[in-house]
């Protein structure tokens, strides 16, 4: 045993979870330690987003056959939360360790079989690993929680949706508000119907010639009070950046104007202040709805960058672990594109941010 | 007391950092707690950092004219680190909160006046606040530390720079081994001789115009061991996205190709793996050194955004506190162009990272 | 939502636990996020500590019949650990809320009820709580985990035993290296038979008599590494007495001479050091194994006093919520001495500060 | 570098305290990290508990001649807290590193030398390290600013006194509400006169032998709010538990009836509860003010059991580091008995708890 084999699994300060589970294993689940008491709350609250997370959804995604279907096993008595942790499961039903077979001799490229290997010498392309994004599906479901709690205490409002897959870039929007059913009216989450349809059009032909396609979503939380984050090194676009690099195959994050903003000048960049009804507001939200690391009231929009699935069925030229050249196909169940089933992947991550910053707030 | 306004100024899971002092009150320092023992440590290791953060280091940055002179308070007893708390202080000795007197009046724009006031009921705007880029020098000097402990231990090697500011970018470079005396040998810290006077012209005419640019850092870590980093909340690129998103005026990061992976296809992206004496290796570093959260042994390349200076003596229409039309013209010592200081303040937060990783490893 | 209703059920720096699960809900359990990976571990391997905390395993305990046949849902493959979280499932299959009608009406003295309801505005009386010593199944099943990794990886060896029931204490041990099979001769599980025959006595007596006692267990810890824990606030022993005033009923905590060494001279205390096959080893163990916070080779020994059963069926005269008289007798399934059964509960404590200790040092 | 070298100075989670500074160097002192904004505080707050854990306070007390003056370098501005890290500095004055020559060549019994030595590679007998008692100096520092953020937040009272030094117990006491000024009557800090004269005698014989004595506080804390701590893990009590253990020398702890808990039975021990203006509260204080881990209204009472000092002027048989006979008379300034001196640490320690628990609460 050497210490830096232990690998940490928990994230946030008072509203706290834990994922568990491999891909290939029995269940996959997490803990909610820290929701507060009294809240309304059933595994019907839970569903929705994990069937939007679910693989073999759309023609465009997975084949893997997973009702995921979340069972609540403590912290909720009679419809309400208790105040004590709350055991989420989800079991794994379609397992097919046998797939993996194809990567038993050398690490895939761009994938954590090398790391992990040589980390904690363990074969994680069994796919039974920490590293599949079936991990996720645990995160989908706390987030589900965090949101339920925002929602009822502070009416937040947490939407995101695909605003770029490989070349293709949807116009930007006026306006960021949309509602979950409007990014759900395509299969691939983007609200601008041209945009989706050739998004669309870009995967499956991705699909067919074993390749892969990255993106970009962009998520909009609103209704956040002034005063959310702290100021020093849990600045709150601090605690959304890890979040979303936590999540797997994420290159990128940036906040309000982002990237674009290293290319603005002070008066094109300052968000001037109006006051409107009695409070003060910004006038338009280049920084985000972030200031010094707190809310600002103003809607908070950030954007995240997706990396190509690194599973592709396209041979690719590698080396076994013994260094010796290795032809590599990959079979299995990947999507060529993971970006639209992300979607609430960040929106969970959001809210898990966002409900431990309201108990720290 | 409400519970929001608390705030914490303390990062690191066991490699911890503390920072403390306002930027217009008698000091400012820094506890590095969990700094293993026995290292060779003195002032004369933490200053040249400080140094190259210090305003008045060129005709480019703020007049204010601190020495930044740091003392070794406690951890270090004949040269040598103790494994106990370093304290670390700077006096403070030029400051002037009478400068800030123009902007009691109503919030600066895109600055933390508002949410720190709405929050804590306090005036940040008189410059003793801890969100002036002032608490910076207690990173830069912990970061110090930090470094020492890494090169010491595993030979790490830090190094960032200017690679664009306002519109002007620096052409991609054929490698990323710079040395520091490489970057700092133009004023703007771009090591493309071409960019950089691009660079100072652009920034000196912002300078006389009243008005701020934004820019873009680059950083490089090199000799970082296979395994560093969680792989799944606390992947290491979750770690570094937040550290730097802790830096006051930023807006963004992205980690290897980053926000362009999100345009690429599977087989352009992936980072081959190819065997050299020995070891495997990924021929191309499109990943930037992490997979799966976890180093893989190839350099660790990030990027960081930066927004423009928000503080500007170009007039901006604003409000006041009551909601009043208030013309505001920011006096006071401010940089038109902040990137250049901030390359130090980058390698501080990525060493901090670092030394945390190391030890969590 | 007030902040202060939250709670937390987590412990450990890097060896960490997580409880979950309520005394008449679906089932209680824990995750260990942090135990490193490829250590042999089965469900066999945690059954006979939890075999030893079970409800009906001797005439001296509660009749409440649970199987407590603990499940591994994750973390484990193939028989040994992946160094991901294990999440371990314990079923509920004996629950009856109804038991609990009496005690509605008013709280049950010097139990949880009066602070949980004002603190979280629930009814904690109703067996649903986590205030339930229930709870504690969770630990001894999570405990089971840290003492594999503990025995598997420095030969640790942990043994409770009890030393005093009531007024009965069994007299000093020329020695402390017991065994968990004499441990487990007697029901009552005090080593000295003459001892533990007045102890059941005594419980039998009080059970009779709708009557309560209380005991003091005390334990020893071997094989443990010079140098475990920290030296100013995680002290090991620190940590040991906040672990055991963790467990419900405990109101003391003692380490080596204890309180008795408020009454000891210098000269009469002090560990004197000898050189014992080139190593150096306190002569006398009055320190109980730690100085200065750090473990320093001798066994570890400490002693934990557990107040008497606060549930008794004896009429107790107190009052009800609204302040009327209220005449409280007790039903329900009680130990009328619940020490025995505690042992288990020490062990598995002591086993998890210990097992974060050997992580971090 | 080991990873089992490090050592973590901090404590707390959202009202952290992080000590730092050597017996033996230039000074000691404390960031009080997650102080609310807005209190009004100054030195003079902090200075008297200062005062009464200085040395050469009394003719019974170590003769180091330390003025203790405490200076606040952060975190406060114009008379009020910020909000912001507060750090507060006091400078060594009368450091002796010569006195310890005579421990160099082998570990002081019962001390921290040995254990420091093994894990550390560094000598702590040279005065210099951090379990010199000397570390407490800005314990003491950092509780006083939370006792009064107690006091002016929740009016809460913290008053520990001397209830047994060597053999000598003063009877108990038919109330514990003592004012510091009642427990500072006497040199030995306990209010029953008769015993205090007995044990200022005996301290006075001990020192005039060489020899050393220990003892017993005991802690009120009054007028806490019902429900501060949390259920599991983190109940006040082992909280209480902890922090007591930190303190160096301290070997014992029991809250209310305590170790004789253990002795009584149910109809004994339990509190009661009565009606008063409308409230429940306890009839009894058998539980010392926590039931369940919360705080439920009444005063917390605990006592805490001292060691005799470990440094005794006494010859002493134990090894060198080599394992060759030592005759140890360990020469320096010591006190023969600490407890009196350890008063206003206890206090303290209490402190820094309860505002933790107050903010988590």
């Amino acid at each position: 045993m050497r210490k830096g084999e232990v690998m940490s699994s928990s994230s946030g300060t008072l509203f706290r979870v834990t994922t568990f589970g491999e891909s290939h294993g029995r269940a996959v689940g997490a803990i909610v330690d820290g929701c507060p008491p009294r809240l309304p709350l059933s595994a019907a609250d839970l569903q929705p987003q994990l069937d939007r997370r679910r693989p073999g959804q759309s023609p465009l995604t997975s084949a893997r056959a997973e009702e995921d279907a979340v069972s609540i096993l403590s912290g909720v008595d009679q419809g309400l939360t208790l105040g004590s942790p709350i055991a989420l499961l989800i079991e794994n039903t379609d397992t097919r360790p046998q797939d993996y077979a194809s990567s038993a001799k050398g690490p895939r490229p761009s994938h954590a079989d090398f790391t992990y290997r040589l980390k904690y010498g363990l074969s994680a392309q069994s796919g039974g690993g920490r590293a599949s994004a079936r991990e996720t599906v645990a995160r989908v479901a706390a987030g589900a929680v965090a949101e339920k709690f925002l929602h009822i205490t502070h009416q937040v409002d947490i939407v995101a949706w695909v605003s770029a897959i490989g070349g293709i870039e949807a116009p930007a929007p006026s306006a960021h508000n949309f509602t979950r059913a409007q990014v759900d009216a395509t299969a691939v989450r983007c609200p601008d119907p041209t945009a989706a349809r050739q998004m669309s059009q870009a995967i499956v032909e991705a699909q067919k010639a074993g390749d892969s396609l990255g993106g970009i979503i962009t998520c909009c939380c609103q209704n956040i009070p002034v005063g959310w984050g702290e100021p020093i090194f849990d600045k709150l676009d601090a605690l959304l950046a890890q979040a979303m690099h936590s999540i797997p195959a994420v290159n990128g994050f940036e906040v309000g104007a982002g990237f674009s903003s290293a290319r603005q000048r002070g008066p094109e960049h300052n968000d001037l202040f109006s006051a409107q009804s009695g409070r003060l507001v910004p006038t338009t939200n280049r920084d985000g709805g972030i200031q010094g690391g707190l809310s600002n009231g103003a809607p908070i929009l950030f954007r995240v960058a997706f990396k190509p699935t690194a599973s592709i069925a396209k041979e690719q030229q590698t080396v076994t672990y013994d260094g010796q050249p290795l032809s590599l196909k990959l079979t299995g169940r990947h999507d060529a594109c993971v970006v639209p089933r992300a979607v609430p992947i960040v929106e969970a991550m959001a809210a898990l941010v966002l409900a431990d910053a309201a108990l720290r707030a």
